[in-house]
Formats: C-alpha cells, structure tokens, sequence
C-alpha cells in the first residue's frame, strides 16, 4: 500500500480530526502518502485534496469540526457521481480510501464498491451513536459532555423557579444521547423512541402530567424533560403546547441544537479515534468493505453491511437505571 | 441595624449566590441578622424565610442560580401585594431589605418605598447588562461566556460545512450580550437594535446578504450571525426564511436560550458580586432607595429611580471595534 | 432490609455523590432508610451520620467531592477500631453497610467481616482505576478530563516555546491515568509503571532524549512527557535534572496534583456511579463482601478479595496506539 | 504607512493570537501589508517570518498560545543584538512594528528606538497584569478563570477532608492573580506582597495559624491558602514546612504553574485584545514609543516608558473585600 485517501462525510462529530491525525501519523510511520480530499464525497468529485502531513495533523487532536471539512453529497445517490469518484481515485493511484462519519457516508462506500477496485474502510463517526458494531461512535460522548453541561445550566435556573423545563436534544432517530444525557443530568423525564412510540404518546403524556403535578407538589425543585428530537408530534414546541392544553402546566422550551456537534473532543473520543484511526490503516492493507470499531473494549473489524443495516438499541442497564431513577415508567 | 432580609428577584444570574454569600459574611461580621425570603417578593407576601448563616453560604460562592429562589411577582403591581410585604417586614422587625434583580426588582422597591420606613438597597444582577449606574451587572459576564463557549462549538460545523448560522442571544431589549458575544466569537455578523431598527431592516438585510455572498465566494469558511432576541420580525427563524426567500441562501437556526441564564459564575461576577455585597450592607446602614453599582473600577451607589430610568447603551468600543472587524456596516 | 448505611471513604473521587444519590433514591424507592456517616470508618467510630432524604440528595448529581465527608482511618487497622464500627452499626440496626471507596475501604470492609453480621457492599470509587472486576472505576472518567484540558492549556506554552514540559499526572502506582491522558493529549512521550521500570531507567531516558533531540530538531513545536507519580527517582524534578545533566535539554514541570481529584464529575462517572449505586442496594439485599461493578457494558457483582487482590493492567489497546504514535518505544 | 511587523515576546498569555488577528484585519481592511516574525525578537535577529493575511488569522480568535511563536531574547540586551533586528526591519521595509508582550518586551522597544526610526507600538499581554496605564493586561482575566476553576477542584477534596490546602499562583512579582482568583474561589487566606512582605512574615504566619486553628474548630469546611509564587521563602513547601513545625498543622501543595498561561481566551481577553489591536494598528500611523491600553473603558495610548516604569497596584476595592471576607487582617 504506497497511497491513501481520508474523506469525513455526513454530521461532523468531535474526534473527526483526531481520526485523521491517527491515520496519518499511523501512514507516516509506514512509508504510506495521504491524501485528504474535502468535502466528504464531493471533493472525490471535483478534485479537491491535500497532501496530510505529520507536521500539519500533530497539532488537531484536540480540535472539533474536521479540517478536511464535509458535506451531504447528493450525487452518491446516482450512478454518475459513483463513477466520477471512482475516476478520481483511480487517478491519483490510491491504493484503499478512508471514509470517516456515518451510515449515509458508508452507504456510499458500498456503492463505490463496484465501480473501484480499491480498499474501503470505514470509521464510525457520529454524534448520534446510532451505527452498529461499536459500542460507541467517535463524537458521541463529546455530545454527552456538551449537552449534560447546557443542562446543567438550565437546572440552576429550572430549580430556581421552580419551572418545568422540556430540552430537546439530538440523536436523530435513536435515544443514545437522549439517555445518557439524561441519566448524567439527573432529569426527571426522558421522552425517547424507546420508550415512547406514536401509539404511546398518549400515555407517555399522562404519566408524565402525573409525574410533573406530583413532584411539584412535594418537593421545590425544577423539572427537567429531555425529549429527543424528532420524537413529539411538532417537537418541543408540541409538547408544550400540550402539557399547557392538557393540564395548564406552563413549561419553558431549550433546543440545544448544533452546540452538540462542535468543540474540543474530550479525552473517551481523542482515544476512540486515534485507535480507530490506527485500525483502519491496517485494515486497508489487506481488507475492504469492512468498519472498524470497538466492542467490549477490543478493537475489531466489521462487514459494513451488518454496521449499517443492524439495529443499535440503547443499552438495557440505561433504561433499568433510569426505570429505577424516575416513577415516569412505574 | 439589626436585622436585614434578603430577595433574589426576577431572571435568575449567575453570581446570585456569591452576592447573598458576600452579604451574609459581612452582616456576620458587624453582628447583623440575615433573613432570607423565598421567591423574590412573594415570599415576603406568604412570609416563606430563612435564617441564614455564614455555615450555609460559604460553599455557594461557585453555585449558579439562587439558594432563595426567585420568580415574577404580579402582587407588587397592586397596592395590597405591597402593603403585605410591608407586613411581613414589619413583623419579622427587619432594619434594611437588599434586593438582588433587575429592573422590575427594583420597581418593586420603589413602591414599596411608601408603605415601609426601613431601608432599601438594589444589587444589580441580570444577564442582560440593561441597568444603568454599573458597568456590568452581575451575571453578565457569565452569560457572555456560556454564549461565546456554545458560538465556539457552533463555528466548528459552521467552517466544516462551510454554512451560514443565525444565533440568537438573550438581552432583553438591549444588545449588551449580542455585542460582545459577537465579537468574542469572532461573529461575521452582529444585529441588534443598536446598529438595526424597524426602519432599517430592509438595509441590514441587504447589506447582510451582500456580505455573505461575498465572502462564502471569497473564504472557504462558515458565516456565523449573532441577532439578539426580539430584534428581528419572528426571530431567527423569520430572518433565515428572509435570507432563502430573498436571496436563495441557506441557513441553520440555533437559539442559545436559557443556557446563558445558568452555570458556575466565572470570576470577574463573583468578585463584582462580593463587592456589591458588602457595599450594599454598608449602604443599608444609612441610606435608602440606592443601588450600589461599580463604575470605573470604583464601587459606588446611585439614587435607584435613575438606576432605573437611565438607559444604558452599549460601550461605543465595542461598535467601533464591530465596525472594523466587520463589513456589514461599511 | 430496613436500613442501611453508606460511607464514602479514602481519596475523594468525582462522581461518589452521584453513587450517594442513587443508592438513597434507590432506598427510597423501596422504603430502605439510609444512614450516611462522616469521614469514612471514623464516623462510624465516633456515630457521627445524617439521615439521607431523597430532597437531600437529589441536586447533588453533579457536585463533587462527597457530602458525606471522607478520610483515611488508621484505627481499621487494628481490632479495637473495627469492633467499634461494628458496635455503631449494631446499634443503629443497619442491615448493610455500603462502602464507597477504593482498595484501602475495601481492606476496611473485609476486616469487618468477622465482627459483624450483617451484610457489606463495595462500590468503586477512585480516580486511580486501580481496582480489578470493573473497566472503570467512579471517577477515572473525570480526572482523565481534568488532566487532558490541563495538558491542553500547557500545550499551548510549549509550542509557543518550543519547549519540553514534564507533566505529572496521579495514578498511585499505575498507569491508567498516564496512559489515557497521554494519548488524548497526543503526549510525545508517556514514562508509566507499564513501559519502564527500575531495571530499564536507563534505557528509557536514552530513548526520550534521542526522541527529544531528533523532534526538536525536525519540527518546530513543543514536546510534552506525561510521567506517572512515584516512578522516577525524586519525580518529575530528578527527570528534569536527568535531561539536563545528560543532555543539556532544559525543560519545565508541572505537577497537576489535586485538580485532577475535584470537579463536577463528567456524563460517564454520573452514569457508572448511577448504575452502581442502584446495583449496590440491590446485592446489600442478599450478598456481602461484594464489589460492584461493570465489566463489558455488563453490572455485576464480584467477591471483594478478587477485586482488592487481582492487578488491573492498562488496556492493551491503548499500550499499542501509543507504540504506534510515539517512536519511543522503538 | 504601507507595511507593518508583529512580534509576540515573553511568556505567551491567552488573547496574543485576538491581538495579531485584529492588527491583521484592521490592516488588511486598509491596505496594509502585515509581516508576522516568530519567537519574538528572535525572528527578527534570524529573520524568520512570514505574511499574515485575513485567511490564516480568521479562526485563531479563540485559540491560546500565539502563532508567531514566542522567546525570550539575551541578544535585545547588547547592542550588537538590537542593530540586527533594526537591520531587519529596514531591509524589509517596514514602517511600524507592533510588538504584543510584557515589559521586558517593552524594554525591548525602548533600546530600539534610537537604531531605527520606525514607529514602534506596544500591546499589552501578560497574564500577570503587571503593567500600567492598562486596568488589565490581556491574557489577565483568563489566567484568573483558570486558576479559579482549579482552586475550584481543589476546594472538593479540601472540604470532603477537612484540609488545609497551600495553592501557588503565578504573578511574578504582583498580587494580581492572588487577589482576583483568592476572591473568586472564596480562599480562607490570600498571601501576596500586597499584605505581606519580609518583615511581616512571622506576623502573617502566626495571623494564619491562628486563623486556621480556629476555623477547623468551628466549621467543617477546608481552607484554602492562595499563596503568590516568589513571595514565601522556600516557596509553597516552605509555607508548608512552617505551619508543621510552628503549630503541628497538616497542609497540602499545590503548584497551579503553566496550566495558567495557557487555554482559549475568555471572552473579556478576545475583546480587549481585538480593541487594543485596532488601536495598535491606528496608533502605528502617527506615533511611536506608545503603548495602547484601556482605562476606564476608554481606549488610550500611553507614553511606554511610563506603562514600564510607573507600578501599577492592586485594586483597592479588592484588598478591601478581602479585609471584609476574612478575619485574617483583623
């Protein structure tokens, strides 16, 4: 293997930069060149790259968004597109690319799959923790952090005057974030596709009209809700509308938003990533069609197939201890 | 003087605690009893108090939010609310009331000015900076940090994704926060009702969309927009539907929200708080309807009616600095 | 089980409140009453406690340090001590004693043992990760934060300077802390018990200082060693005499020291010390001399000599990305 | 005035890279070249530099350290030294030369006015804040917000074991730090050359001893020592050894150290830095021997040999809070 190519691809997630640190400090040591196209598939596309080195990627590991920048590329989705990057790398003699983000990113890689020859590895990057065979995608607990800390500012004014408050979180249609986050905030409720569907609801908001008028009644404190996103019928907004309709409970509403995606990798995610990145350098050698990943501490390799079509459910001592935690459930 | 109570009162502020902390040592040390009410005005309405002690603050100096709690209180705004919290005042034979809060706390205090004889001192704490005779309000320099932090994360995917972002920030109706966040974070663009009014909306936003074409054209870079809440028509949603109707230009909404109103207070609120504090306790002893304030690097105390009437515009620095950095207003 | 009893015990650790807070709402939840003593086994010595209420503890998730006070007891050393604790226990009628705490607690509780009958539960609790039967021990997490944005803030002045820094980092006598937080601050080299010990000194600093030498000449940017506490003869300031002496290399110190034992614990310590606590109470149910713990994403509960006994080596993982980033160890 | 040079010099503090981004700006808005020298005055002896434009300086707003490199400089102490960097500055054709630094790098400009007739500005940046004409330096309030945050840490263990804590901040020979971070984190005791020198010592030792012997008896809390670094013989180890020996009291150090230089700047250090910046460019125009800073909130420029020469206290306001918040002076 004589030349590789990096692209991140999809959301960006802290840690991004981490993982192409790794990879090319990794690449450096064994004689292999990078190239780092930008854009995610779109620089593939138009022929946009650089030449990574270890003297420009030494000092990124601490650095959020991804110096390779990234993007959505609707022209993966068609036939043309495929083959202009497949153009593109098969121009510039990359032996394996690297495809760094999530499952929309690696879909794309299988369909380059028949229209290059080359190695395709994937590294699981997301802040939503929603892609199978890791326990834990690079930008996740990064996302954790950001969100417990936004809450945490909110419990000092929730608690202050003693006011329901809904906080919308990310995870687009999965609960990692939505559990952790409101395990670690010590939330009173936590709304989340796993344990709320669109035949729940109607439940779900009566329990929690019970839970709200109880705890208000007996302790002065706030009241925290963390709903994930695209969850409530209108999101947060609806839910507000209706706590007020139902029950005349008057809540205030917090979408935390893009502060989720950004910022300084904390320490679980800069090590995900540098060891990831490492993996994939040695996947690229001799596999592809494969992501690397970590599952119960080891690192290993996975047919990209299973990544993306497996489900992830949130982990089952989550929802035990929040079951525990809070009588939403009882 | 004998006997003093204290109110926290209306939006809660990071550096809320360290002021009643400071005011507690202080009345400690001459010998003064504290007495905390819940609740802002109401709980000098339903006599909800406690007694507090130098045991009990010390370890809150660090604390967001108010161990007294606080609320709104529309009882205040009638003749029986006030002549209650005289009552209570009176009963509980209490010497001086300091209020921490903002200018609707203070209002508070001037009507109850009539129906009590003892005296009464204004700590100015609010977020939103729009109290004049201080040069910073408690809690200002806290929220301007929050904001500036979750800019910083936001401007990691606005450079990935090369992308224009509408931030709104808290600040009432004054652009204290917008301005110096804006700056801080390096802001492409700052709107606020001081460089922006309903007669020049069409200007900003035809200045703003030639600013952001140019330079996405120009700089391969995201376009980070700071708007202060109550500013522009439907908010920043109203501004980013203007933007795509207008000139095809796509953009992301994030609204900081209640994030800014909590959290630890950073140092230079703490230290204006102990200040405050203990010039307050000193200005109980022999004065009334005063706010104390600190202006120039000297703590001072100023009649609370002009506290109160006088605007407070944003440091012409800061515009000019703006101006500079930024070519919005050229 | 009618009544337990919790202490939290030797070098604090961020995240024990949170274990506090969950083994209470978890009693509450099944009508257990808790008794929390202070100082560790010296509480129970001198029957100093409070009862532990749901309101008590609910806000307390995030704090650290421990309200329950902690302390290292020499008492436990001898037999009077232990039948004193054992005395305060059988006169409260506590049913089970929960120890919060690292291996010296866990001795404290297998001394118990003999003199008292009812039933004891350890959850771990150190920043060291030094216990065996659990990935993580409550803590690890958050010192490993607290380290790396210090190492952040130093990598700062050593690119600026191009300097060489030593940063001293805790971990007792392994390398947890050395490992995790060299690789998430992309150290140039990491000196732990795990990669150099007393035989290989010598070999070890002729390494560093060819390392040293050849990056400084190459590239322009600081280099930073992360040394694990009690490894190098006299500490950080004999390696930087060594470096000195040998080579002529000037350098600085740093001795991170106790920060790394404070602040607000992070999302995954608040989670673990959740999932443990809820654990905790429930094996007080019907086991004792057990620890806690969670082994592969899995809560589960191992006997406490094991846990006490066992060595706990760093990840593997980790020993190899660092073997791959450094040319140290080649 | 067509072309400017920048130097950072001295100890690197947060906001040095605002302060080049602002002179890069401003001059580029008005058709100024900028030359960007490394490792102070260093780069100007080697001639090592390079062109700063909009692009490389746009996102360094929130980023510590300085792109430029910092040194210090034996050469800029003999004349020989001081002829070669005004040989540099003439053959590049330089008209101006900003030089953003401490007062030695001020003494620095001083000695080069008489060898070379451009105009020369200087920018305050030190965290120590030991500079007149300028109410703060920047990189000052960052330092405070790091150093209180990790007394913050400290202050949990301090508290959960009831321990007296020694912690060293820097200031070189000023109590700036000490004061604002000792108030700030609500230190027992703040030791500076401000309340204490030679001649007191034995009398503020015996103050502290009798302090802290009362306060443990009364309150379970810690206490906390700020101590200013080259005030006490034998430093902090040496205040340590003292309390042992005197009184019998237990204490632990701690070294804040460079973890105080270093970090993002706060938001109060990127605007002072962006406005003195401005000014520096504006100043270069028309004058030399000046250094810009703010006073009052106003932004002014001030004769260097009188920022250097005259000293520059600490406020008043502080020693009086500390006087009322501790008994230590009374």
């Amino acid at each position: 293997m004589k030349r590789i190519a990096i692209i991140t691809s999809g959301g960006d997630a802290p840690g991004m930069n981490a993982a192409i640190r790794a990879i090319v400090l990794s690449c450096h040591e064994q004689h292999i060149e990078c190239l780092g196209f930008y854009h995610g598939y779109n620089g593939l596309i138009n022929d946009e790259f650089i030449f990574l080195t270890p003297e420009l990627v030494s000092p990124i590991i601490q650095r959020g968004g991804t110096i390779l920048k990234s993007a959505r590329c609707k022209e993966m989705h068609q036939d043309e597109g495929v083959k202009q990057v497949a153009n593109t790398l098969t121009k510039h003699q990359i032996d394996a690319l690297i495809v760094i983000g999530g499952d929309g990113s690696f879909r794309g890689m299988m369909a380059l799959q028949s229209d290059w020859s080359g190695n395709l590895i994937g590294v699981p990057a997301t802040i939503d923790n929603d892609i199978a065979c890791t326990d834990k995608t690079i930008g996740f607990a990064s996302a954790v952090n950001t969100a417990t800390q936004a809450i945490d500012n909110i419990r000092d004014t929730a608690n202050a005057f003693e006011r329901v408050f809904i906080v919308e979180v990310m995870g687009r249609r999965s609960g990692h974030i939505a559990f952790n986050v409101g395990l670690a905030a010590g939330a009173e409720a936590i709304l989340s596709f796993e344990n709320c569907n669109l035949n729940s609801l109607e439940q779900a908001k009566s329990h929690l009209i019970t839970q709200i008028q109880s705890q208000l009644l007996e302790q002065h404190t706030g009241f925290v809700i963390v709903l994930a996103e695209n969850l409530w019928p209108k999101g947060p907004h609806g839910l507000q509308q209706t706590l007020k309709d139902t029950a005349g409970i008057e809540s205030a509403v917090c979408v935390l938003g893009y502060i989720q995606r950004g910022g300084s990798p904390c320490p679980e995610d800069r090590i995900l990533a540098t060891e990831l990145g490492i993996e994939a350098v040695s996947a690229a050698k001799n596999s592809t069609g494969m992501m690397v990943g970590k599952v119960n501490g080891q690192i290993s390799r996975h047919c990209i197939i299973r990544a993306t079509e497996q489900n992830k459910p949130v982990d089952q001592a989550l929802h035990s201890a929040y079951h525990h935690m809070s009588k939403l459930n009882n």
